[in-house]
């Protein structure tokens, strides 16, 4: 079960985003597994994708659209991630694309494709178009919490977020929807994020937005250090507000709230994480740069001894310690190094803290929400990664999924 | 149960070398956890350590006393790791060797101390101290296999390995013992490997014969990424058969033999792995040098999707070809690559492979040793790393040994 996840929070509609869902039945029997995002005339999009070099056909296909022009249409199918497809996945990339294109009446390179689901098996192109004219025939901007579960796989729950910002020009909306159970399953896989705000917003600033809000969010979560064939973050501005981003300040409170949309989403991935029974945030401070911030917080993030401690509830801070000091910092000097979970002082100058107690470090390790805090003791620079446990569900759904 | 893995082979004396063993009951009952290696006269030692910036206090008394002269004892304690325990472990480091040192009439600084067990508790020299008596008693250049038993912790069967080498001017034997079940359990914890030869070796030398021994052995497996604040390998050079390194033939032939039992002891710390039912070697060909080569090969090994999919016996392919393109390998051209699992080819440019079937892949992964065979079509590189899957055990060993 997802941890300190409740049922999906009010998704306020985007003026200039309609969303339609269909069932094609191609893989999953009796739910929505189509979803169709038609955005209005005028509408600015901004994306990232996966930076594994085995990239989905979809993905390439959709990097291409970017470059031909506004898209018009987010197309999303959940079951068959159309990776691993060879030139063959193109072609059935771009042939749903013309298949929506034709109904929506708008170019082909007006589509983007996303796909998510089992690698290396053909995408049911026939199966997909078909389902198409339901979806368009739903087309409806309330239909957010819909979309959200028609882009599941193996997600235990939908995820959304929603925001408003009050900007001097009036008040603009900020909504999403993302996917993915593990960070990320290369075959029932993908992290997939849909966000979209009605501000008025042009391509270079919303190309910024988007790479500051993802850095502090998608790019600070792990389950387990896989990284898909297909992920994909997309943010679109419809301008239907007709409120602009007038100045520094209006940037400001609008960023605030967009990268709220973000973590809301990035962290509901990790609360959803395959097998989840913690939620984790380790922070690293006092260090130098980024670079070493993260270091130590991945190492730590992705220790198989660390995680199946936090699954263990186990307060075993010789684990965190060690992981520390394997992280490659050149010149790390352990006297300085201070361990906490929560308010709980678990190490200090290399060594157990005098007046830490295992009952104490007990009571925060069973907490379903724990902080690990690691101050390096050397700089300023602070960096935080959210993460989960590593549970006996985890190795049974990833080592049952297929047989 | 270790893979592959039966009873201990023979292991044959090295000259010079003398083996006691004792039970302290400091930690385990009813088992010997004490281990003294008396090294004769004359004997060059070079040793390795963790690079793990939180080092356990023995590591730092070791590599202090290996600065003051030659060694003439190792010491073995099993239960305890003396690690995060502060100015207070290397006291107690130190007071245990001053007690060997005693009894065998060298100066303190000629005894190693090397410790495996849990983290941060004192470590029980008084209790240590009193069973020396009888491993110095016990010593004897016939007690190898003891020797393999009493260094276990989490260890399901004792490891070692024996060669011989026939140089010109005879011959000349390797013998070796290691312990370590993860790579590495910070807790329970340590990879230890200690290796002697009759060999007539100067320092420079066997430093040089070590560092490439180590390279290509214990530098080239991984169970969870995981380094312990303990991890030591030592190599020791009798001299006691009179037998030099007389010729550049002589060199390669020595080292032959040695890189053999390293690889041995190097492997059965892989198939004795925790909760391993797989012995897994990852081969990297056609890199363009050994970085990119080990950066594919690590980032597969410790993939916990590809290490789940070969605890299923699932010949997931898509789980291998999505951690090779997350690798970061700068400008893999996907096109260029192709998967192997033993002799099936399972993925040629970047899909799928047009002769691959289900069955010939299942066949391979039914198999309790397999060959990942990853060919980057770029360069003449060729790596070779060895790991285990990730197994329900693995999670409930590492999960509940402290509850």
């Amino acid at each position: 079960m997802a941890v300190g996840l409740d049922k999906l929070p009010p998704l306020k509609p985007v003026t200039g985003v309609e969303l339609g869902c269909a069932a094609s039945a191609t893989r999953y029997q009796g739910r929505d597994d189509l979803l169709v995002m038609r955005l209005s005339e005028g509408a600015v999009t901004s994306a990232v994708f996966t930076r594994n070099a085995f990239r989905a056909a979809p993905v390439d296909v959709a990097i291409r659209h970017l470059g031909q022009g506004a898209p018009r249409a987010l197309l999303v199918n959940a079951g068959n991630a159309n990776a691993g497809t060879g030139p063959q996945g193109i072609d059935d990339a771009l042939g749903c694309c013309a298949g929506l294109a034709e109904l929506l009446d708008v170019p082909t390179s007006a589509v983007l494709p996303f796909s998510t689901g089992v690698i290396g098996e053909p995408l049911p192109v026939a199966g997909l178009v078909a389902a198409m004219p339901s979806a368009v025939a739903a087309l409806d901007e309330a239909n957010w919490p819909a979309a959200a579960q028609a882009i599941m796989t193996t997600d235990t729950v939908p995820k959304g977020a929603s925001a408003t910002a009050e900007l001097a020009g009036g008040r603009v909306t900020v909504t999403g929807i993302c996917k993915g159970a593990g960070m990320i399953r290369p075959d029932m896989a993908t992290m997939l994020a849909f966000v979209a705000t009605d501000a008025v917003i042009g391509q270079a600033q919303l190309d910024e937005l988007l790479r500051t809000a993802v850095e502090q969010s998608f790019n600070r979560i792990t389950v387990d250090g896989d990284t898909s064939t297909n992920d994909a973050c997309v943010l679109s501005a419809t301008g239907a507000s007709g409120v602009r981003l007038a100045s520094d300040a209006d940037v400001r409170v609008f960023a605030e709230a967009l990268d709220r949309v973000f973590l809301q989403l990035a962290q509901a991935i990790v609360r959803d994480g395959e097998g989840a029974t913690k939620f984790v945030t380790v922070r690293v401070e006092q260090g130098r740069d980024r670079d070493e911030c993260l270091a130590v917080a991945y190492t730590v993030a992705h220790s198989p001894l660390v995680k199946t401690a936090l699954f263990a509830s186990d307060p075993n801070w010789g684990r965190i310690l060690a992981a520390v000091g394997r992280a490659g910092i050149e010149g790390l000097d352990v006297e300085g190094v201070s361990l906490w979970l929560d308010d709980v002082c678990i190490a200090e100058q290399g060594a157990r803290a005098s007046t830490y107690t295992e009952a104490a470090g007990q009571a925060v390790m069973d907490r379903d929400e724990i902080l690990i805090r690691i101050v390096l003791g050397r700089g300023e620079w602070v960096e935080t990664v959210w993460t989960s446990d590593l549970s006996h569900d985890y190795v049974r759904i990833n080592a049952e999924y297929r047989t």
